[in-house]
């Protein structure tokens, strides 16, 4: 398990790519489109983790939903795991709620799945696995 | 450069602890209170990175005005740098804007300064060294 990313909610990619590229000392190594989210996204190297940034692409967006109620900021921590339906076998057991419990296709070739906030002290935690 | 930690803001430091052990699957391996901050603290391992939980010790704690406007969640993002004084430097040539620039003594062992959320995209980033 490690910091996969961390989703940074942003209204315009190209600024803040430029933002981050003087933050970070490099530029986003890729951009992509995540259609089933409609988001853009780039991404920043650091260390074994990345910075994910995410522009909503149209008004239906889970990121333009946040940016309507919540400021410019971070969004979610992804946490990458080896066995991703044994951990959310796990974490429900535990008492986790999921926002979805079906893994979908995230950005950078992963299967996602999110926790709720309510359940999780107020952060939207991602768990991510390789797509192959 | 690495993520050093993601910092949450947390009401009640034993209920989170209890919280993330389930999360992360084990336990905090330490607490700490860091008396300039006035804050507890526990740190989480996950790969070359932490989680830090922070819960205030009194009115006058950034986290307790932090809770004030806002709910429990992510805090803040810390990137550990090997030269903080030219890392600083760096940044102010690039026109971020810091909160204090003068390095100040953080929680494990570390030297810290924040930059301000207005220049990063509403994100608070901490940058650290360790402090020999």
């Amino acid at each position: 398990m490690k910091i996969e990313h961390i989703g940074i909610a942003v209204k315009d990619l190209g600024l803040s790519n430029e933002l981050f590229r003087k933050l970070m000392g490099k530029p986003a190594y890729k951009e992509e489109i995540v259609e089933g989210e409609a988001v853009k996204t780039s991404f920043f190297e650091i260390g074994e983790s990345k910075i994910e940034l995410l522009e909503a692409m149209n008004e239906s967006s889970a990121i333009a939903k946040y940016l309507e109620k919540n400021r410019e900021g971070i969004h979610h921590i992804a946490f990458s795991v080896e066995d991703l339906p044994s951990e959310i076998q796990r974490l429900k057991e535990e008492g986790f709620q999921f926002i979805n419990e079906e893994p979908k296709e995230g950005a950078d070739n992963k299967w996602v799945v999110f926790l709720h906030p309510k359940s999780t002290n107020g952060v939207l935690v991602e768990l991510c696995s390789e797509r192959n």
